[in-house]
């Protein structure tokens, strides 16, 4: 069966996206997304599972830089809901913490609930190193922020669960193989990338020409082009399922667009 | 002269964006961007300084959240280019350092660099934490990364300039008032804010009729709206100078758009 890539350690997010979508395959992470995709290119794993941009963080621009530079190719999307749980040794009384260990990331989107608790705030390299500090550490003043499974897999309990700011926190992952643009049977999203000229109304001109070939965009996001005043756009669009369908929305490359590449074309996934 | 309100710390970048565009104002720290808001609002500073965007990591979407939201306007935009020093105490040989503490942010912006030198990252809450961590315990194996400027200050010195993976990182700063949209005399670059009905092209529809009415677009970037296939997108454009040229962009609202909020009128600092 291969296998398959990811950003970080056992019981994180991302490991838990692996494991969603390749069940019982072997999962191996990485320290950083280069040393990922370096590992791909190389066929040490045969597809990665990469976080590509969070509800309330937003964009991996990491992510999105590598993919525009081409030789991986997106089949595949999945949704990990993000809700972090407080965990901490069993028979802890939640009024006994002081410290709450986790990712930056992680206190960052629980900022305010742990003000108004009291609760001080101590970073981690990630959510897994967090939950064996607060296991081996075994003191009540001392918990951390993560996923559940991997407190429950390390002995600790869940104190609280949900402790995040806002309701809605999700990361958005796409699965990725080493190659050129791939297009799935049943795809009915695609990702592409290009640059425009600069000249007002390039990017609206390419936007009316996908639009009208009934594509539908879901997100955009410009970064900077290499010289001043020239953009790259990063898009996603919903069209006819199918080969047919990308082809019609991406053949010939639409006006307006300079140096278009095509991500790969997959079933996309409802929010 | 008032007050002028930033998200952390003295010696912060966000504090030197303060310094460069309110020279002899008091600058007044804030622990997180809702509390930055909060004191807007009620009116204990008189401007926020805070940062919208960053070369490597991406829109502050917090930032962006709460100018939708209303209640501030943008009346100008500023650039800090960051530039990471390793900083240690007099007198450091580089082979001896074998730890840098900075904040997550900046350790990622030199994760590559940190790890083939072979210096273990370490997490503090703002660079000017570690700082005064690194010259308190005054010991050769600790280095600090974050600006040079923080680091003489506490007495520290200056092992290496631009300690980064990418050349180019920079900060857009925004700096805002209370109240209802401005439009300052000089004003060439507006912001904006508008959701569109979820149709095919509604968006390209948006950007036709700015670009007939002479707006370029620089920066263009969508979050999801409160229901499922809704779209909210933050726009900056840029028009002819001067109040008419901004009102000959902004007026009537654009066919096409919903709810469109002006976020501010004013001068663009190119990048």
């Amino acid at each position: 069966m291969g296998r398959v890539g990811y950003q970080g350690e056992p019981g994180s997010y991302s490991h838990r996206a692996v494991a969603e979508t390749h069940p019982g395959t072997a999962a191996i992470g990485f320290d950083g997304f280069d040393a990922a995709f370096d590992a791909l290119t190389a066929g040490d794993v045969h597809r990665l599972v990469l976080p590509i941009e969070n509800s309330t963080t937003g964009s991996v621009l990491e992510v999105l830089d590598r993919l525009a530079a081409g030789g991986a190719s997106i089949i595949a999307e999945h949704r990990v809901e993000v809700r972090h749980a407080l965990l901490a040794v069993p028979g802890t009384p939640p009024s006994a913490v002081e410290r709450v260990h986790s990712h930056p990331e992680a206190l960052a989107q629980a900022r305010r609930t742990l003000r108004e608790r009291g609760w001080q705030p101590v970073l981690s390299h990630d959510t897994a190193g967090a939950i064996r500090l607060v296991a081996e550490r075994s003191s009540p003043a001392d918990a951390a922020l993560g996923p559940h499974w991997a407190g429950e897999e390390h002995g600790l309990e869940v104190l609280e669960r949900d402790v995040v700011d806002l309701a809605h926190n999700t990361t958005r992952f796409v699965v990725l193989q080493a190659g050129p643009p791939s297009i799935a049977p049943d795809a009915d999203k695609s990702s592409i990338v290009f640059s425009t000229r600069h000249q007002p109304g390039a990017l609206a001109e390419v936007l009316a020409s996908l639009a009208a070939r009934g594509a539908d965009l879901t997100r955009i996001e410009s970064r900077p082009g290499p010289t001043p005043w020239t953009y790259r756009f990063f898009v996603d669009l919903v069209h006819f399922p199918g080969p047919h369908g990308a082809a019609a929305v991406l053949e010939p490359a639409p006006g307006g667009t300079l140096e278009l590449s095509h991500l790969g074309s997959y079933r996309a996934v409802v929010r």
